[in-house]
């Protein structure tokens, strides 16, 4: 792959500027030495680390360092089940079930059935405790391995996990979550102790054991305030490691408008589109063609701007080579968005078949990740 | 018994002003007519009720109107386990037996194990939830009905009762919890929470019965605003009735400085003070006697200052004409304060060890109780 061939996202996205929250936020980019001392560990890197997909990172050379002598991590990551999910919620995922595989890491899989129900005025907590068993379909279809892999809704496990979540909310005052979260004083009193719940899966494990063991969340990195801010600072006080984290990028909106969105339903494609709805979406997608296929022929495309190569570069096409030679073709004019998009319908429908397929096997493995028992 | 030798408590506390509370919270008084309701139905009164020890309502005309329509009403009372419990304790306690006898109701008896973890800085978990148990033994020996009966710790039924707090917290915003409570923003997330937990008892029988079902809270009347800010305001926006309530004074201090307190080992008489403790602390209690025993035998006693006469009158002689001679002979300087302490002592270590002796025996009984399973 040539140099100033690859865009990454980060310098693409006219939305958002990823390294301006790295410095923002105090995290750390993935550099080269890092993605080498992961490659040591799991042969080959995934594209999305390569790509910078996953870009930004906290403590992962701290993780390592205990990994290497012998203090093996576990995973967490989570959901807020608030509706259907789609294909930006499933990209943090591809890593974690990559980083299980490669580590023989646990996970734990935290559906935020409270949260989603404090914050959303029209949802009733049947409602929100439901999607929560209906997207974890979505998880398990992703492959994670359930002797290894532990999802639960808050609320039915929270007779294990009201307990923890005291522990850290005792040490968490009002002040501190107002200044992190940007609560108000009209904000619910549900969701200001929520904050205490999505901390307690980053030391689950080391209660379960009685022992400290590391933690490591992959995310998207708008999360970030949330760990760093209540899980970071309060863990160390209650005697447990501040959790490890991997950041990635968002997979933008069909629409250009922004992250994917499931309140925009153009805007992005659910795990339970159809072949047609697929096509339709992406048929219409934003891409960075010109007014005119002659105009296009003659000055060529710009990846650079085009929604249609950015989902073939974070989650649809992982040879390197392949991409390259599109990103070339298109800028030289011989090959039109219509080709791209149709190349991307493809990957796409094929995905969700083999997801579709094993989603719908899902609904009888249910009982074998959620374990956690009040 | 003649009038004007029964001193009402409310009138004789130098601290607290009793009248004076039901216009600030807004409370209704106990008066002849209520009593007389009352009364129809019990056969015939309790002495805390005749003597005003119980002196404030909300909502008690209600809950027998909606009685003597057939709509039954049960119990629901609590305790903050953060040490071991005194005669103030348990004298709301005598009075829910009571009710729960005359009215065969169901109890709820929740331990916030939750609560004292959050607001006490040098307690821990195990130690708060240690004392839901030890506390539920002097609650069981009080009498209470185990098919009746079900006490829980907040901690280990927080399977059942998250769920239910989230409904009430969702509705409850840090500004009303503010106000209501006092909170700061320096006020912890885990506390400000918990006053939702506080309010699930309050409709959690409905919710298990799946129909409404008025709920009936005795307790101390500094709690009134607990409940009137949030139970009360909360619950008929989740479709449940507001909880009617039964106001108590406090027992008050041995040594006259306010209410008995476990902080203040001399202030209190605990239910597991043997004999000589009890003695001991009686003997050294405040009283309306006079400087010499020759002053006192010409000037008489100050039974309206006097705490060993309000043990007698507010919870160890229910016999009216015993204490009315008593308080007639001590202001005609006829009986000494070391009389009546004797007489004190005798009855409370009567009553203690009663009460040692089934406490010892709930030891086994527990399980009988708690009955809340996750």
């Amino acid at each position: 792959m040539k140099k100033g061939f690859m865009i990454t996202p980060w310098e693409v996205s006219g939305d958002i500027d990823y390294s301006k929250l790295i410095k923002q936020f105090g995290t750390e980019k993935i550099n080269d030495e890092l993605l080498k001392r992961i490659k040591k560990h799991t042969g080959k890197l995934h594209f999305m680390l390569r790509r910078g997909v996953f870009f930004s990172h906290r403590d992962l050379n701290w993780l390592f360092d205990q990994y290497e002598n012998g203090n093996k991590f576990y995973l967490y990551t989570g959901r807020g089940p608030s509706g259907k999910m789609h294909l930006g919620h499933l990209l943090p995922l591809v890593i974690t079930k990559w980083l299980q595989d490669k580590f023989k890491s646990k996970l734990y899989f935290q559906m935020t059935d409270d949260e989603k129900f404090v914050v959303k005025r029209n949802l009733s907590l049947e409602e929100t405790n439901r999607f929560a068993y209906e997207n974890a379909l979505d998880v398990i279809a992703m492959g994670f391995d359930p002797k290894k892999t532990v999802i639960f809704s808050d609320v039915d496990s929270a007779g294990i996990l009201y307990k923890q979540a005291l522990k850290v909310a005792k040490k968490l005052t009002f002040s501190t979550a107002k200044a992190v979260f940007g609560f108000t004083n009209e904000t619910n009193v549900g969701l200001i102790f929520y904050t205490s719940m999505q901390s307690v899966p980053a030391f689950l494990e080391s209660v379960f054991k009685k022992k400290n063991i590391p933690c490591l969340i992959p995310h998207a990195i708008d999360q970030d305030p949330f760990f760093r801010g209540v899980a970071r600072e309060i863990l160390p006080k209650l005697g447990y490691y501040k959790p490890a984290a991997i950041h990635c990028t968002f997979l933008p909106s069909l629409t250009k408008d922004g992250k994917m969105s499931s309140s925009n339903e153009n805007s992005a494609i659910f795990t339970t589109d159809d072949k047609e709805e697929v096509k339709f979406k992406v048929m219409n997608a934003f891409t960075g063609g010109r007014d005119t296929l002659k105009e296009q022929e003659k000055k060529g495309g710009r990846p650079e701007i085009c929604i249609v190569y950015k989902y073939l570069y974070m989650m649809f096409e992982d040879n390197d080579k392949k991409l390259s030679k599109r990103v070339e073709e298109c800028k030289k004019g011989k090959i039109m968005c219509k080709d791209c998009k149709r190349y991307l319908i493809d990957k796409i429908n094929d995905f969700l078949e083999d997801h579709q397929r094993k989603r719908k096997k899902a609904e009888k493995e249910l009982d074998l990740f959620f374990t956690l028992k009040n």
